[in-house]
């Protein structure tokens, strides 16, 4: 059996099942103070023992095998979990391979293997909701350097009507900073989804999504597009990132067909915990 | 001896050489049509028959190996050159392996292998000239997708007192259309070598790269940045590029030492060349 956890900042979602993605049983623990959450993450792999453990983790974090620090949460604002040793804390309590990637790079993986990538070894996996980030298969590898992408704080252009000043408490009017759930909320005086009928305000999400597509497009040329997140089950902006992406790139590459190309996810919310079991995976045949 | 050809918009440089990049010969064909070009570049190496060649193409070009027009060049507005079997010419001229690459992926190949990121598994590669392009090495391979990185061409924000409205016949004011030598030509009236002194040009030109270097950052999270391109040998506009860099990023993500993070190319002028040394290896080995 292989165990998953997709740790976000509002819930850790722990899993087991096997390497086809199929979930045997699973639970969610509010994500609160890592004293009170990994104890609970600890007691559900007691109960239920597993060979490795993949983990997709909010971040940022430290994907650098070389680094003394590589496992670590690392600058998050959030209270208690700022360089907090993810990795080595289920090391001593489990002594398995660990995987660990940030949760978009491993919702990315599980589309890629079993969602609306299946079968490609390119894509990119976006997530749209209280915060934005992305991950991406590149050439059948999880894509990392220096560290891992930090995607959804890319600059964009304003919207020349658009007045709000942006809510990224480090760049202000980032991407993040003006089409996250929580800008969308700050700017329209209500939440995305009882705006769902307010045609302006999906016009204007598609403008700012179409932009990152356009300069993720250009600068990695993915063959699927994954539009996961929250905000993104307003289906109701596809099309306007579909003309817009068009106004943008001016046919300068050439694309699949657009709905075709930039899709819901095929797993639904599922992606990153099926991506932190094939994590899992990847992590015990490298040990084999 | 493997052979090499930087196949560019207005040269081809020819070389002949090995895999540890040394550069026995070479020569310079201007390109102007095929029908004249290419029998001079096809005479260069009946002269110095080679067991392999590696091209480093201007683009847009069809790396997709499964393509039917692998090996085109595809869309180029340049007379003569639009869908021309660029590998399909030298393989029915030499019948050896042909590796291919966009020129600055080439670049990148070169630069982490015997430049500015050697024995990095990872680097970009920017050339700033008379067109912007950057190539890209992620984890030890040639960034491609769907199809090979377009990366000048992503958006940037104007500049508010930037009041040239760009060159780019697709996009405007996208980076190429704001920063590459032909803008900088038209918004100032003189050619870039000409204005070396002039701090606000290289200002402006530092604020164009940096926003670029921002997304690249983000998006890709390279080890190691190399500008090259005539625009990039005023060396001036480096400290403009680190401190908007720093102003856009505020220390969102951690890097490097910027002097030492984003450098010239260790290989001067010939990052391109030995690169497609390099692919004339890699096609070399592959069929061994």
């Amino acid at each position: 059996m292989l165990g998953a956890i997709e740790a976000g900042g509002t819930k850790f979602v722990c899993a087991v099942g096997d390497e086809k993605g199929k979930i045997a049983d699973r639970i969610q623990i509010p994500t609160t103070t890592p004293e009170e959450t990994i104890p609970k993450v600890i007691d559900f792999f007691k109960q239920h023992p597993v060979e490795a453990i993949g983990i997709g983790s909010f971040g940022p974090i430290d994907v650098n095998r070389e680094s003394p620090t590589y496992g670590h949460i690392t600058s998050t604002p959030k209270p208690g979990w700022k360089d907090y040793p993810l990795v080595k804390t289920f090391q001593d309590a489990f002594d398995v391979p660990i995987g660990f990637h940030t949760d978009v790079n491993a919702a990315a993986l599980g589309e890629a293997t079993f969602g609306a990538a299946e079968g490609l070894d390119s894509c990119l996996y976006i997530t749209v909701g209280t915060g934005i980030g992305a991950g991406a298969l590149v050439q059948g590898r999880l894509l990392q350097g220096h560290s891992h992408p930090e995607m959804g704080h890319i600059l964009v252009k304003r919207h020349p009507e658009d007045r709000y000043q942006g809510r990224c408490p480090y760049h202000g009017d980032c991407l993040e900073g003006l089409a996250a759930g929580p800008a969308i909320e700050e700017r329209w005086g209500e939440k995305g989804i009882r705006l769902a009928d307010r045609e302006e305000v999906w016009e204007l999400e598609g403008y700012y999504i179409a932009q990152a597509l356009v300069q993720y497009i250009l600068i990695l040329s993915p063959k699927k597009i994954i539009l996961g997140g929250g905000v993104m089950n307003q289906i109701q902006v596809f099309p306007f990132i579909y003309q817009y992406l068009e106004e943008f790139l001016r046919d300068y590459v050439s694309l699949p067909e657009l709905s075709e190309y930039i899709v819901s996810p095929g797993l639904g919310d599922d992606a990153g915990i099926t991506g932190a079991l094939l994590l899992a995976y990847q992590a015990w045949t490298s040990e084999q």
